[in-house]
């Protein structure tokens, strides 16, 4: 009996070949297309695989801003390639900040795991979504819109975040405008900020022209 | 100028109305679609639409199984309507079990909050992966495979799981088979499970025929 | 024969019944889901749902910042309804500006109809991507990034937008930073804009707090 | 410990509350949207709604071109709503055809069940792919291409199609162009057709104009 | 004239040659992404990639089960890749069964060509969807959910299977519990199987550990 | 204080690194597959892969049919890989005629630049809308239906075409019969045109058999 019961089973698993690629474990040195990278070869993708263990520490807060984002995006967490989910890790000091960003490919989630946080998103029609959250809370943000996070509590703060794609980019506002060559003259006409707070930003942040 | 610019603002609002919804709120008591539930009126919307405080506090674990989950799909959290994201916590007591489970809407990950987890899935073609994971771990599991979570740890354990869809749909393997009325001939035939043990879980899980 | 032919034709159309909804012109005043509308009726469509004039005529464009932009979302246009496309237009008297902006939900490309436009987008990585464009020219933008146009050339200048989302929305920077009433404070911690800067612009933008 | 257990079970059960909708039947009458019809409430969903027993019989191919096509769309099938799969039934007396036709909606396999077919599809830059198909071949068809498909046997044929949409949309080249009131006028102007030609076929398939 | 139209014609063509790749046949030998395999090169796609025969025959059900399952997924069947269908066949003598499982990636239906075949599937909230079908007979089966077939009539039985992906997977319950090497106390403490069916079943069905 | 905010920014740039990809360049050297071309290094792409200039001349329209098409496809433009769109320019003489045609991978807009046009769509149920449209009306085409536009003015005319796929297709239904060598049998047979048309069209369009 257990001959031909094997046997059956060697027919089932033989007829599943096919479903072998349940998952795309991502190549990262392979061509990558617009659905994300190529595949691993399934024969050599192990349990790590599909575990990150990167974002087990806070980062450090001590810059200016009291701030630390550590993302588990695709390029570093190759297991999440094609399954439509990242994640990533926010450590705020008190006053601590996430300023002002988009992520271009996904609508996100926090969960705030310690600490006080106060988090908002404004909508096409400039309506703005305030909230202060507290431990246990959960937010959502809509893909694609201005959003942040602030620690106004008194404690360090620490929340998760994830998103609905494996690689959702993220877009930080002041970075996007100040942190490159985009000539002030442009960004002045197109964002109504005066040449002197252009200038100031540049400074700070790192932009030239 | 002031008037002017005002003027200008209000042809982009203006402009822009047909954007307004940026997202879609459920409105729980409308008619249901393959895409989601019907919008909410943004005029109604507020930001306590986006935000979900039901998985602050630890589930009761202690059940036989010593475990609890909750979960914040769209049904109670009705701001994830169309957004592809939804949540839940798990809490386990040392020895606790999530069972055998699918989702077959989404893929899924957890973030280990607190303890150690020993986690698995298996593929289509019968490979186990297995991992034991330990705080701030993240394991990534593919849409629709059978997978578990068990606390081999000696403390409370607690994880937050995040799902690429508002809805993933949650089936636990042994109440899809022994907490209904299928009829125990027809489960003995289609899993190779014998009689006794099919009518043992069918009075502990509730379930008749 | 013709009978024959009559009946087969018949038989034909009937089966085909099911595909009557090759289309869904948005029912403006009937719940709308996270897909888009509903459907009108098809017995009620005619041509005229799927033809829209609002664009024939040039804006205004003696704003302050001389630009006008008018668009063909599905809610101007219920034809678009479910078919992942809509327009708009843009005309720009010299020197003219569409501001700083982002549509969450949808790139786009735009087609110079008339005179020359100096056009940028800046990616997650912040590198400016920026071009002058002459008549014919094509520049496509990538979905959610920020990006802007402006009319660096000597005559009045006019180009079509295209979207691949029949709602792609439109976030405008500065009236979402300073048309509502985003707490000052708020902005100038996520933003590093000075405060002096943020009253300025909320006073010329409309915005309160 | 059956206490407890059902508990438990219950636990589970009410956890997964929010993803009972597995499926979405449709409700035939109530607003339809861009992702296909509302869905039937989950309670009075039976296993009646999943089952469709209308292509059981051979279609009556007494028809001038011997042969008779039924279609599973979601409109007879509402249990095949938001699933993306319908089915359809051909029989063919020898010398049968079914005529020059695509699919908007839904690329297509067809499976022979009975008898020998010639089908065959033709690509965007006009090339044909042509196949004489026996019992139990698989022949595919691209979504959106021209194709047909022609009893060359001797005997009775009979074939199952499958689609990979809930309604897939049928357009047989023929009918859309001489079953309705299109100007003979245009038709020529767009297809080359000479005007006895276009005249000839409009009376034999109930065109008018 | 005919110069001329020649002109016209190849103008056209020329100018639809971005459109030659209307499908995507699989490149077996080339990196495969999450949206499928790499495509072969057109030139050398024949209408033979659209053809496959591997169906045709019974397949053998002399096993212990009565049962002989064959799959047209895109790796025996190239042509189905990038296009969301695939295919399988079964057979089942009298008694035979098509085991309880799930296909992750894609809802299925059924077409019975031959015989008697009671079929059914378990929902989230554990309700059970049973019902004997006859000859023509269709059921469909929503995504990832466990399901069977068996053959409750007197005759040999034989059914059509078709899915919504080129590659649905499947995973078969009793062989992805008892067919590898998942240690047997985490298979009971997650299914509450008891420890001598567990090794029963993984001495039966060649599982280890 | 530069010197925390220039590493506070360089944090943040880092932390997106993964997010570089926002775009996914044609490399048209590179392996295909299902979902576009695979992804130019994004330290190759430059501002110019994201601005075509093939349109911004007529077509010659003196062909007999007195138009003249031309197509801005992922395949001539590669920065519209994976970003839904493309476009289209059509040039058309007094009388001139886009032919009967349908796009299987998108659907599409025009927007009428110069002139005058008459064009028209037919639905599944053999529906016609018809429209004649001047300067600056858009018009709607979805997905796969057969359609055509005439310039029915007395000048030349022009007009702009937007598709939701960067690779759309497009199928001549003359051109798809005739220029070819699909057996004129088989054409008469699936058309019901005669013999005569058939070669007569054959002849002027260049097909065979």
């Amino acid at each position: 009996m257990l001959h031909i019961l094997a046997l059956f089973s060697f027919l089932l698993v033989s007829s599943s070949h096919a479903a072998v690629q349940d998952f795309c474990v991502a190549d990262l040195t392979a061509p990558q297309g617009p659905a994300g990278y190529s595949c691993k070869t399934p024969a050599e993708v192990t349990a790590d695989d599909f575990v990150y263990s990167g974002l087990s520490q806070p980062g450090n807060t001590s810059s200016l801003f009291n701030a630390a984002i550590n993302t588990a995006f695709v390029d570093k967490f190759p297991g999440l390639n094609g399954l439509g989910l990242s994640m990533a890790r926010a450590d705020l000091a008190p006053g601590g900040v996430v300023p002002m960003h988009t992520h271009h490919g996904a609508s996100e989630t926090i969960l705030i795991a310690k600490g006080s946080i106060t988090a908002g998103f404004i909508s096409s029609d400039n309506t703005v979504y305030l909230k202060t959250l507290k431990e246990g809370d959960i937010m959502v943000f809509p893909q694609g819109l201005l959003h942040f996070q602030v620690n106004t509590g008194r404690t360090q703060a620490h929340f998760w975040v994830s998103f609905g794609s494996s690689n959702p980019g993220i877009q930080i506002l002041s970075n996007a405008l100040f942190s490159n060559n985009l000539p002030s003259e442009l960004i002045e006409k197109t964002t109504f900020l005066d040449d002197d707070e252009v200038k100031r930003l540049k400074a700070l942040l790192g932009g030239s022209g």
